[in-house]
């Protein structure tokens, strides 16, 4: 996976274990695409101290995951769903009447908002 | 929610991020059922420290989850699998074909692996 992608995601995750400042930055350079430049100056601080927070705050979230793991809980448990919706798919075909397709329909739509 | 199954459950979501210490002296306390005094006992401290780690890792379980929300969220994400596991089982009633039986006692299988 692209690390900064990966991050963003960690960020997703874990994002409520930083403070509002270093969530704010990291907001700003991995899903705004703010430069270290614009964030220094947004910050009213100095571009070497936003380099600074934004390295130890990948290393906290980092640290997060390698103890929560829910990154790859999430990856394995939406693989998991995807087949059980193609099972689902699968079976429609066998299906003709209007009930039935329609609680399997259902079925797919709380799978789907699992 | 009884407060110490309530306790327990945020030891298995954010128990990873309090330190072995810690995490020990609260699996003794809320899942091994032992009391105060055995836990002072067995790490060699005043009963009064283990109180006061308890109570300052209570605060802690309930800040990560303030904060990340997991428990509501397995919470809520087991009753929308319960819901999607009942309907398979109403569906099953108008199936006959083997193969389709097969099919979808898979799916079921499937969702409550997920």
């Amino acid at each position: 996976m692209d690390e900064r992608v990966q991050i963003s995601m960690l960020l997703d995750l874990y994002g409520e274990l930083l403070t509002d400042k270093q969530r704010n930055i990291m907001n700003l350079y991995f899903n705004e695409d703010l430069s270290l430049g614009e964030i220094s100056e947004l910050n009213n601080t100095s571009r070497q101290a936003i380099h600074d927070i934004i390295k130890r705050c990948h290393k906290l979230l980092i640290g997060y995951d390698s103890k929560l793991g829910l990154l790859e809980k999430e990856d394995s448990y939406n693989n998991r769903k995807k087949l059980a919706l193609k099972e689902l798919t699968a079976l429609k075909e066998y299906i003709n009447d209007e009930k039935q397709l329609k609680l399997l329909e259902k079925i797919k739509t709380d799978i789907s908002n699992l």
